[in-house]
């Protein structure tokens, strides 16, 4: 396990998570059941929200919502005084729903719909981050029809790739996020969003990719991203006002990860500050607000999910399977990903661990798979596995595959529980389902 | 596209599915919309059911609905006196609720739960199979403890890839599914179910993968089968009454894959009704009730998603992305296995064909991608794109990812046209949020 606050083993074996045992847990919520931890959540916030304010002074976090987004999660990254980063429509709508401050608010995605801008525009959000040159008349069109006028940023393409950094994966050169820059294409769409009616250009935002450990890929972007402020400023004569660097922070899944401590997280950003303040200083450019989207970070850790043993098949030789009663419809992201995770037997932490096992979903497809050669005990029918840092990305990304109903969430804060999202029932799948009369 | 009766061009260019204009159907139902044709459903219920009556006369379809569960098309199945194959509780319940008949119904699983295997007791279904050894006990004792005798089969796996097909992946001996023949664990399974209280041995189960075009395979796993039904009559003096070899016919993507015809899927059944008459005819086994559950055969090629253009953007001399208002949300198959899809531009299906572009979704993610290099004419916004063969495993594994709404599917016959599956709310989603009292 990673070293944190959240996880530890109590008097009984069993595993703890924010002061709750698992056991009781599953006892009281059933399995497969997600859980997280509340003072991990605050934690992170608080971590990002204070080195921007200490270290910069001039800036803002903003929780990645796709990450997981229901309304308990914005009501507490909202007491924590951070915003958010929204995608779609859902998540606006969400965050309305508990009275998310409109101007905490950035609204981001490739392809935004009409009724997605609109309802941003109603809602007063803070900004609006423009993704192509497709899209600037788009939106500027959308506002003029609303009569408003909208705060918007870039998202551009630095097109890192070229400096070998392979695991940045959102700005290579073949992207469906951002505008590139090195074409001129970025250059044009600032004049195009300069030249608009109703679009207030504030600056650029980029984001290099996720499940990033070396903090050299964001000072390499930063420092491109700020050359090409120095460029809107010689050739547009307009000095860039805000900067949003977006998230990718990494997060502990497996020993083959760094095990993140507070430290690191502080050194993400105070990397970037550092960047920002090399070219302040030297007169380069104005001091810009600062915004960064951590997601991933912020939940990731926090959250594991509670499953228990069924059937196993051993294949002398070949490969061990632990059958779980979740699968690819709670997480699918060693299907999607090929990702691995830390399991551990949360209702026994301290039989020996001695075996390599693939722990299989119960979905009928082979590529169901929940984790691929974990090191776990003998287990047996009953016993409750945990798999760890499943606070991202797992909820978020649920579906109804074989009409699984997606398991409930619950909360814990120094022992207590709750939900944070309430079971699924069949009755809810089916709701939708309809008799045709053709 | 595919010679198929249920897409046509109309004197307007649009697209047609089930002689209803797409276009149409988009102004009615809005994008995106997943459309599937009632009538190409039921000739394929059609060509399976009247292959195994007339050629064969002692057996039975099952459709393998995990590939599209909903309540009307457990309906339509029925009506065409073909049973079911489901996989978990939410099929069952599904199936219950429109009161399918027992006797039609079999559950398969690696890894069923008490709740679900009680459940299939209650509901009286036709067979339970199993699916490992440890699952005999297990399913045994619950059927005591509700004093309920159950026909069984055993899911097997013949272990087929040892014969250089590669292409068949739930077979290979490393697999989540059944029990393997070679290392004699399906006898010991076979034994254990003779000898214990509450189950009825009936016969044996393989599916020896999914998406195959070559008859070749089924013949080869249907021959190994037939060799361990020698064996268990040899061993355990138990003649084998029923053989149900699984699904797994190939459909039409696109070129790439064979463009199937009626005479294609007869063709598959005739073959394995051909290997078993082989073995009756020489008198080496006694005729068994022959089952089959084709699923994406059935429903897939049926199916089309309509999807409206949004942004646009052409990376000089890398790529052309064409963004559309669905994505991995609606159909994670790309995401999944990197699947292949033929697209069309419906709404102008005579516009010149002149571009190869990748069609990504409106999710945040890089990985978001619907169908990559397909053919298109020059697109504009609002255009409709349709993306062919979409009926099996989209709807099915659809999510809230990003929390986008899962689009409603539309089935249409004779050019009318209602709701299979009505549109889900951004209301439904946020149902089960909780806000937390801790």
């Amino acid at each position: 396990m990673n070293e944190r606050d959240s996880l530890k083993v109590n008097a009984k074996g069993h595993l703890e998570i924010g002061k709750a045992d698992v056991v009781s847990l599953c006892e009281k919520y059933g399995t497969p059941l997600y859980v997280i931890d509340e003072n991990h959540i605050r934690k992170m916030c608080k971590i990002y929200k204070e080195t921007v304010d200490k270290y910069y002074g001039n800036g803002t976090v903003l929780y990645a919502s796709k990450a997981l987004s229901c309304k308990g999660i914005y009501n507490i990254v909202n007491s924590e005084k951070i915003g958010i980063d929204t995608v779609s429509l859902g998540e606006l709508a969400t965050a309305k729903s508990v009275d998310f401050p409109a101007e905490k608010i950035y609204f981001h995605g490739n392809n935004k719909t009409k009724e997605e801008i609109e309802f941003a525009l109603e809602y007063e959000i803070n900004t609006i981050v423009l993704d192509s040159l497709d899209e600037i008349e788009y939106v500027n069109e959308i506002c003029k029809s609303k009569n408003k006028n909208q705060k918007v940023l870039l998202r551009v393409n630095p097109g890192v790739e070229a400096h070998t950094h392979s695991y940045i994966q959102t700005t290579r050169t073949d992207s469906k996020f951002g505008v590139l820059v090195a074409n001129g294409d970025a250059l044009n769409a600032v004049e195009k969003i300069l030249n608009s009616t109703n679009l207030i250009f504030y600056g650029l935002h980029c984001h290099i990719g996720s499940q990033i450990f070396e903090k050299e890929a964001f000072v390499l972007a930063a420092e491109k991203i700020i050359e090409f402020v120095k460029d809107i400023k010689v050739k547009l004569n307009f000095m860039v006002k805000e900067l949003n660097f977006g998230g990718g922070f990494g997060i502990w899944y497996t020993d083959n990860d760094k095990k993140m401590k507070e430290d690191d997280y502080r050194e993400y950003v105070l990397a970037l500050i550092e960047v920002i303040n090399k070219y302040v200083e030297n007169g380069e450019i104005d001091k810009p607000y600062l915004a960064i989207e951590p997601g991933r970070s912020i939940v990731g850790e926090a959250g594991i999910t509670l499953y228990e043993v069924g059937n196993q098949k051993n294949i002398e030789g070949i490969k061990q399977y632990v059958a779980v009663n979740g699968g690819m419809f709670d997480n699918p992201r060693n299907a999607l990903y090929q990702a691995e995770y830390t399991a551990v037997l949360a209702s026994d932490m301290n039989r020996e661990i001695k075996n390599t096992v693939t722990i299989a979903g119960k979905c009928c497809e082979s590529g169901d798979i929940i984790a691929r050669d974990v090191k776990l005990p003998d287990v047996k029918r009953g016993d409750i596995i945990a798999i760890l840092s499943t606070g991202a990305y797992n909820y978020s990304m649920a579906s109804n595959y074989n009409r699984n109903t997606v398991p409930p969430m619950v909360i814990v804060k120094n022992g207590k529980s709750d939900y944070l999202i309430k079971p699924q029932t069949i009755e809810q799948i089916m709701e939708n389902d309809n008799l045709p009369k053709i």
